[in-house]
């Protein structure tokens, strides 16, 4: 019998560089982009068309693209409104990622529109992108809790979802976006989004804020996801800050779920050299929670 | 609706003081059980009744007995076998634990019996505690696999559960004595255990060494099991070490648990403060994955 596939979205290049205090060169974030598709990480978020000012970790992704291994992974960038998909589709990129959050307060605070009016101008990048052929896929951010809102009613998850499937996303990731969620709370929502949508376009997306990371990937696994974020060596929230809250290691999530009898198709060793070269980069993320054990038993 | 309980042992005293390289004296892991007991941990395993030249942590433990708090928690130690059990019932522990490994190499590597001769033992043990109306519980270790052949069974697991229950045991702890159970693995043994025997007998004791134990506890906790091992601090195997295989910490164990909607019954603030003590006493002990989180959270 064939293992079952699992999809690992690498987002430390993104999510990760983004949160972690050092601004790494263009020839650094290649440097580490390619690391992750020589170990064959099959997807990457490699950069996000954002203010320069406001987030200036992910300026000049436009130029990181050309210096990209051509071949070998999916690459996706953040795209925050019509311009960012706009300066997104100029650069090429082939996947490109939208947010809305699961709270109204949450999109309020972000970008100043309530949910509705968030999930509006989302169709329009997606009735745009529909008409050029292009990929966009949609987060729905503080899918579990909010830190203004508190815990999130489900039914918003699901109603924002249908939205976005119906406007065209090629991909849904819920996220728990603050690392707020507990494993009985990931099994209960994504088995109602396993009912509801095609397991195949859904993936999840978690923080170890709370140490709870792998269980959570537990979870929504046993619930039928298929595809995740991780961020490579755990980069993102700085591991020396009180609430640090770091994406789960992709090291973590690949030997877990490689051990559960699953295929990302990853190679460990060269993901565990991915790590170091991250540690290495940004001099502050630690590796993955199981790096010593991981060390011993693959790299023999 | 009243919450649900869980059940939790602490190990630290003796599994983790056990196993990292500083011998501390009576006094002091009579102050970390007393910590211990402040912050309402229910149960706690404080010794064990074993050769001190073997295992000179454990040395006095039957002088350890008076110094600790009369009242709070229910008291445990590990014997080897009946010499280790006529020590304990004449420190007048309430509660001692022996252990049948899951694997005939590991029973022979370790007491140079095989299973069948271990589990007759254990009966002899047993059937004396029984015409004293004392209480053993009996440990399955290397329940999932085992350094030297491997996958386990779960018949063998459920057979030698059988034989324990039929012969008095009070209650039975599956153990992932190695660190090397996924959740996966975790929830196919224990749906099979809970399904043969009554849950509130069963209690689960993992290892971290993978960066799964939250995962395994929630794992375990899905399939119906109420009841865990856990180490204050993560004590034991030491964290600077390649393969460091300390217990799950009972801080994260106790904090995921309760954010699902369990009840432990023990004070967080507290336990972080035993936390706290095991660190500083043992000079290795690092704490829980969420610590940093955790002493935002709860003490504030």
């Amino acid at each position: 019998m064939s293992k079952q596939k699992v999809i690992i979205n690498d987002v430390g290049p993104r999510d990760g560089l983004q949160n972690q205090p050092k601004i790494l060169s263009l020839q650094e974030r290649s440097a580490l982009i390619s690391a992750l598709v020589e170990a064959k990480v099959p997807e990457i978020e490699v950069g996000a068309f954002v203010s320069p000012k406001a987030v200036p970790a992910m300026s000049g992704t436009a130029d990181l693209l050309p210096l990209l291994p051509a071949d070998g992974a999916l690459y996706s960038a953040l795209i925050p409104n019509m311009k960012g998909f706009e300066l997104a589709r100029s650069a090429l990129v082939p996947l490109t990622s939208l947010v809305v959050a699961a709270s109204n307060t949450m999109n309020e605070k972000n970008i100043r529109m309530n949910t509705e009016q968030s999930v509006a101008v989302s169709r329009e990048v997606l009735a745009l992108a529909k008409s050029q052929g292009a990929s966009v896929q949609a987060y729905v951010a503080t899918a579990w809790a909010c830190p203004f809102e508190g815990d999130i009613n489900a039914d918003d998850v699901f109603s924002i979802t249908e939205q976005l499937i119906n406007a065209g996303a090629s991909g849904i990731v819920i996220a728990d976006t603050i690392g707020a969620a507990n494993p009985a709370q990931v099994a209960r929502l994504m088995d109602g989004m396993t009912r509801r949508f095609d397991s195949h376009i859904l993936s999840c997306h978690f923080h170890d804020t709370r140490a709870m990371g792998l269980a959570n990937v537990y979870a929504a696994l046993d619930a039928g996801i298929r595809k995740f974020d991780a961020s490579i060596a755990g980069l993102g929230g700085c591991p020396f800050a009180p609430g640090a809250s770091g994406n789960v290691a992709t090291e973590d999530v690949v030997m877990m779920i490689e051990q559960m009898g699953f295929d990302t198709g990853i190679n460990i060793p060269l993901l565990l050299k991915a790590a170091d070269l991250a540690i290495a980069l940004t001099g502050s993320a630690t590796g993955g929670k199981a790096k010593s054990w991981m060390e011993k038993y693959y790299n023999n």
